[in-house]
């Protein structure tokens, strides 16, 4: 089933999306409460239909408890950055956070912040977690799955903080994370689709493009660590609950390979198999 | 005045500490309710009294909406660490995430992961926002501040897989940044002191000591960025929301300075200035 959260009339509620194109409404709130009841599996009964007109789709999930993501997943876009693809047999993922105030709608619009010099796209396979578990093994780690999203993994490439640091001061790691965290910075959705009907999320299209021009077209048939590695991995190091996101990380075509970035006006579509487009206006005041 | 979160009978509420020692009780669930609706300010009549025996204090917030920390905050823990500290003039903080599943309480026991084979300890100054902000001066951040808390930023400083990692495959800030994320490594509390009662958080005795030695003896006049810097910087990157943690960095003393680290049996109690105690024991499984 396609799960959604939308606003009608200023409130936030979540239903399923229904074969004609209406909603079936489940209940308030975003779904979050329906996975930590662990309502995706067996859905209450609809408690009204809707038609998508008369709502705004925004994030399947607006506060994900955790927000993870993945740097250097795909040998694709390392080696077009010019770094050297971690083995999976003899690596360990390398994660990070992203704060739930960067979550955004499939239809919001992208204002960076005003210290954003450089702001680039990454088209990513979310997976949300739907079971509370801690050290579960690869094998096992695909029960916890409650569905997938389409997601986009916007980064800030370089700041301008409006004065200058002094050059041994600057710690790059600590620009590249905090230039993850910016508001908007996490679409995600339109959907999240549940775990059965993505019988191979191994094995899925990736594809962006700005205005039109494919910028990344690949598959998570690429991914260095998979998805149960992926889980497995985050649970030796912590609990992961119902709700959390992980975002698998991005193929080739990314605009730190090419020296390309986003613009003022520009448009972002990413899309992931079947799982729905994000469509991610960009708006960059001229003041600045 | 000293806000807390408490249990009783299995519910959450969140209430205030009186003069005898006793809790007014305002509402149920954490304070984090309480701080959204800016109730810190103008909280509601007490709707009971119950005495501090009868529950169980909890930490103050469960599921802050962010977890920010900040590295090399303290000149004295920099060099302390063989490095160089930052001029805070030239330089910007250097801020990273924890997830909110590594809060723990002020008496929760510590179980580090099977995956940690060195922990530490960090006494710190946290800081939590009341009201929500972007992009504010450091001349006006204090605005934005409910209160404080002491916490405890703990870190897995090596690990152990369980496999040889490639060499060259190690990036030693993945492995800094995610040994900051385990369960229970963000203990803070027990109370949430509220602005009014801290006239000078610049200027707070910081104490860690593990089974009775002192460890960490410091104060945050050393801070390097100071609060409103912290403040106002991170809102540069992103909105800050009700809520939000701002954990500030810790003085010197850390076990990574020292070689020291945590053990099966440990106790740890960390303090900042009249904020009130964090006690944390620490129960490594004989099994490993």
């Amino acid at each position: 089933m396609r799960f959604l959260s939308y606003t009608h009339h200023g409130a936030t509620k979540h239903g399923v999306l229904r074969p004609d194109g209406d909603i079936d409404e489940l209940g308030d709130g975003d779904l979050l409460a329906l996975i930590e009841r662990g309502g995706l599996n067996d859905p209450p009964a609809p408690r009204g239909r809707i038609a998508v007109e008369e709502i705004e789709i925004v994030a399947p999930l607006r506060r994900p408890p955790k927000l993870l993501a993945v740097a250097a997943n795909y040998a694709s876009h390392v080696l077009a950055s010019g770094g050297t693809p971690l083995d999976p047999r003899a690596a360990t993922p390398r994660l990070f956070l992203k704060p739930s105030s960067a979550v955004a709608g499939p239809q919001d619009v992208l204002t960076p912040p005003s210290i954003a010099s450089n702001v680039d796209w990454e088209v990513e396979l979310a997976v949300v977690i739907g079971t509370r578990v801690k050290d579960i093994s690869p094998e096992d780690a695909m029960s916890a799955v409650a569905g997938y999203m389409t997601a986009n993994d916007i980064s800030t490439r370089a700041f301008d903080f409006g004065f200058a640091r002094d050059e041994h001061s600057v710690a790059p790691f600590f620009d590249w994370l905090a230039g993850k965290w910016s508001d908007g910075y996490a679409p995600f959705g339109p959907y999240l689709v549940s775990a059965d009907e993505v019988p191979d999320p191994g094995n899925l299209e990736l594809h962006l493009e700005v205005n039109g021009e494919v910028r990344q077209s690949g598959s998570t048939s690429e991914l260095l660590f998979g998805i149960p590695e992926l889980i497995s991995f985050a649970s030796t190091l912590m609990t992961l609950e119902p709700g959390d996101v992980i975002e698998t990380g991005t193929t080739a075509g990314a605009g730190i390979e090419t020296g390309l970035q986003l613009a003022d006006g520009d448009v972002m579509v990413a899309r992931v198999g079947d799982l729905g487009e994000i469509r991610t206006a960009v708006r960059i005041p001229a003041a600045r």
